[in-house]
Parts: structure tokens; sequence; C-alpha cells
């Protein structure tokens, strides 16, 4: 993965992803004494980030792995993202769901025309559906995170915020299954002048600060956040990029997460997941760090629940 | 009011307001089969389109008149946007406010460097206090909406909208006081290449939709809509502007304004106030009208308490 794939990587999917508006807001600046330029991927295709990766994803199969379709087992993001890449590409989607999940999740997977397979709610039963759809289809399994395909998919989101502000001197995304953060990495590097990468981590699952110091993956025992877009775990492709290229992750409380995400709606006057608002939680608890720089900041996807709402 | 002056208020107020973004939504359009063009003034400065007309309408003045400051009585954004737009051009600005004005909007009066002025809450005393400041200060009243200059200042948001999408069918926008309307339609008057306006109005203050087919301007009995923003009245300035320029008013009920406001939530990922739902949910009773058209829809602001929400 160096720079030439990454651009060959943004070159593919540009005419199906939206190269998303940036935005920013002197209130805030003023909070934190720098300048923030938030990268809104709540206005990406199917609202996230997701989009990126999996379009790239599916791009990468040859055309036989195409006639056999995709599958992946989500009840977030990524399975809206798969489901209407494949649409746009003219490819099936398996969607593998827990029947728990929520009603509001399943049809905007079925309206972006991906087809729900229900498993019981639990991994094993999520792994075990998803090998058997694979197996009577043909279809290809593409994991949301871990994949060098869709890690790259997602870091063009840097990449493109790089290109407006090319003299960034952080750019701080949230840390989940690390194919966000791991993505922006590689583009920060590649295409930023000395431009720094920091995550940003929910106390409550804090595998990704724990590995780092281990030198392993860790594993989170609960995962009791409000930023659910973060409960998934690292994985081998990702975990080696982030340890070469992220300076460092920074957690934050519960909290900490809900205050900033209120701030992103009162003053950016934008709807974000709580996951996104972990970034800028990150920043507001650490000003010393951020005192007179230039910082992006990866506004990771904007599909929230209104009815369950923290505030 | 021609084409002219139009023109030359754009351009004298460019500089202190923002030409915010215009977002669509592939799947609104397809709720309506038309197209939909956002005009987004929830990102204006101070979150709403009221900035364009209280700077105009400052800039307007003499110097002499500058150096006395500013007046008006408002607890809604036209206190913040004079504030604002005051402090940008290095005037003072009182604000008459209801001593039972909501503390968050006191404080981002102040913040925008407003004086307040704390009075009775209701109408007489709001207007003999403003009147005191007056003549105790020299300060000059300027009106929300009932202003040549402000209903110029608020007609340049559909300017820009036009400049983007020359060939829209229709521009539509919520009736309040009725500066916006009456800017908005004759922007579209000017500059619009056979362009019809249409307001929204709430069923629970229609009193412009009654103006409108009595001749004379109607008031409002009781003002009980979730849109907060147009409970206000038409005023001799505007009316005849209405009259002559706009296609008609479509009313729309609570529940409409709500179910508009959520969709704007969910797909457009932005925060906007109930009253910029009215415009959406005109589009979406009366979508008959509205098949195949190109439509712009004016959202006016984005300042809403999270702690409220209606869903």
């Amino acid at each position: 993965m160096n720079k030439t794939t990454l651009i060959e990587c943004h070159n593919r999917i540009k005419p199906f992803i939206h190269n998303t508006p940036v935005l920013t807001s002197r209130l805030i600046d003023a909070m934190v004494n720098s300048k923030l330029f938030f990268k809104c991927e709540n206005f990406q295709k199917m609202g996230a980030f997701k989009m990126r990766g999996a379009t790239n994803a599916i791009m990468q199969l040859s055309d036989q792995q195409k006639d056999s379709g995709v599958v992946t087992h989500s009840s977030g993001n990524f399975a809206q993202a798969l489901s209407l890449a494949a649409q746009s590409l003219g490819v099936k989607a398996y969607i593998v769901m827990p029947s728990n999940a929520p009603q509001v999740k399943k049809d905007a997977v079925k309206a972006y025309g991906g087809q729900i397979i229900e498993c019981e709610p639990t991994l094993a039963a999520r792994e075990k559906t998803t090998k058997k759809i694979a197996q009577g289809t043909g279809a290809i399994f593409l994991h949301p995170s871990n994949d060098d395909a869709v890690i790259l998919g997602q870091g063009t989101a840097c990449v493109e915020l790089l290109e407006c502000y090319p003299d960034l001197d952080y750019v701080i995304a949230p840390v989940g299954g690390g194919g966000l953060i791991a993505g922006t990495a590689l583009a920060a590097q590649y295409f930023g002048n000395n431009c720094k990468v920091i995550g940003g981590e929910p106390f409550e699952v804090d595998d990704a600060y724990r590995s780092l110091i281990s030198g392993v993956i860790e594993t989170n025992k609960t995962t009791n956040t409000i930023a659910d877009g973060l409960k998934t775990q690292l994985g081998d492709r990702n975990f080696p990029i982030i340890q070469q290229y992220v300076e460092r992750i920074i957690r934050v409380t519960e909290e900490e997460i809900i205050s900033a995400m209120q701030i992103i709606w009162e003053r950016l006057k934008i709807v974000c997941e709580p996951s996104c608002a972990v970034a800028l939680a990150a920043v507001l608890k650490e000003k010393h760090l951020f005192s007179n720089k230039k910082i992006g900041i990866i506004i990771s996807g904007g599909n929230v629940d209104l009815g369950e709402l923290p505030f």
C-alpha cells in the first residue's frame, strides 16, 4: 500500500462517492485556540465514510468474483455501504444481520438493494451464517475494516482533506475496527507535510490504546459506549499500520463524547454520530497539544437514531 | 427595489456573510419525484439568513447614524443577527428582550456583543422600551422584517441559489414576518427564468395566507406552532411585494412540519429549525404541483434547542 496504490484507489472510486465538504467554526476554533477543519463524511453517500472502502473493495474484485456477489456480516454502516456500493456497481450483496437489529437498519439495507439474511444475535452465528452464504453462493466475503482495499478506500477522505488543506499539523480520526485510522495514517504519510495522525477512542472500548502499549492486538471485555460504531476490534491488516504511523491515541469519557457531539450539532449545525464526536472530544481534552495548530477532524458519519439522542 | 438595488445590496454584504452551500438528496428527490436544491442558511453566520438583512440594514445607515448605534426588540434570530452584524461593522447594538427569554438566547446575544435591555414580556412593553432606548441613545430602530434594506438582504440567499441553479421552476420559503419571502420573490423575479415563488406557512399562524385572500394584513389570534420563527406578522413594506410576486401560500399542519423536519435531519444530515421544515412540508403536501420540477428550498436557520426536539 504505497502512495501510488492510494492515488489509484482514489481515482477508481471517485465516480461513486462524494468529495464531501469541509466545515469550519470560528466559535469552536476559539474554544481550542487552534484552527479546525471538519471533513464531513456524514454527507457521504449512505451517510458515512464506509462507502469509500466498500466501493474500492468491490471494484478490486475480478469480473468472475463480481458475478458471484459479495457478503458481509454487519448491523451498522458497513452493511448499508456494501449494499449501496454493490448496487452502484451492479453486484449482488448478501448482508448477514442479527435478528434483533433495529428495523430502521434493516430497512436501510433493503432500500439500498442488499439481501438480508437473519441469524441469531451472536458473533458465532454471524460468522457461521456468513460462511454458509459464501459457500452456497460463491459470494466473496468482505471485512468492514481488516482488508487492504477497505483501508485504502477509507484513507481517501484524508487525501481529499489534504488536497484542500495541505499544511495540516494533525488529523484526528476515531478508532473502531481500525480501517479509518489506518487509511488516514497512510494518507497523511503520503500526502501530508509532516502531518501527524492521532486517534480518539472511548475509555470504554480502548483496545487500540492498549494494543499500542502491549504490542499485540488486545480485546474489549465490555463495550459500554454510546459510540456504537467503535465497538469493533482491530485486525492484523490495520494494526501494523497503526503501530507504524499513528502518533498516539487519546482516550475520552462518555461525558466528553456527548459534550463534543453537542458542540458539533450546535455549532456546525450538522447531524453526526457519537463516534465522530470522539475525535473532537480528544482535541478538547488535550488542548495544550494543539494550541495554534491546524487540525483536520474526520466526521465519520451521520446515521443516528433521532429518537435516542443523549441530550 | 429594482434589480440593480438587489445586486448592489449583495455586493455590499458579501464580505460579511457566507455564500452558503446547496445540498441535495437522491432519497428526498425520490419521495417527491422532483429535484430539490436546499439553500442551507443554517450554515450562515450566527446560524440563520437574518444575518443578511441585518448586515444590509446597518450598512445603509449614514456614518452619523452608525455612530449612534442600532436598536431592535427580538428574542429570536434577529437579535443575534443584529448583534453580530453590528459587531462586524463596529456599531453598537441595543437588543430589547423579554425578561422571560431563554438564557441560551440571551447568552448568544451577549457573545455577539449585543447589549441586552430586559423588559416585561408583552409587545407593548417591548415597543415602549425600544422607543425609550432610541430616544435616550439616538440609536436607530431596525425592524426584523418590515424594512426595505432587510427585505433586500434576505433576498440575497435566493440570488446565490439562482446563480448556481438558474433554471429552477420554483423556490419555496417559509413565511413569518414576510421579509424572507418578499426578498426571495424579488430575487426570483429579477434573476429567475420564469421561476415561481411559493410560501409555506403553518395553519396555526396563517395570517399571510388569509391576508392574500382578503387583500389586507390579517393578524393571528393565537400562535400555537412549533415553528417559532414564524409567529411574527406581515408588514406594510413586504405585504405588497408578496401580493405582487408570490404565486401562492401552502399551509401545513404541525405534524407535517415535524415529519418534514425529521426528513431533513435524517436525510440531509443537517440541524435546522422547525421553521425551515415548513417549506419542505409544503412540497411534500402538494407533490402533484411539483412533479418533475426543479425546486429551491430555503433552509432558513439552524438555531434550535437540542433539549427540546419534537422527536
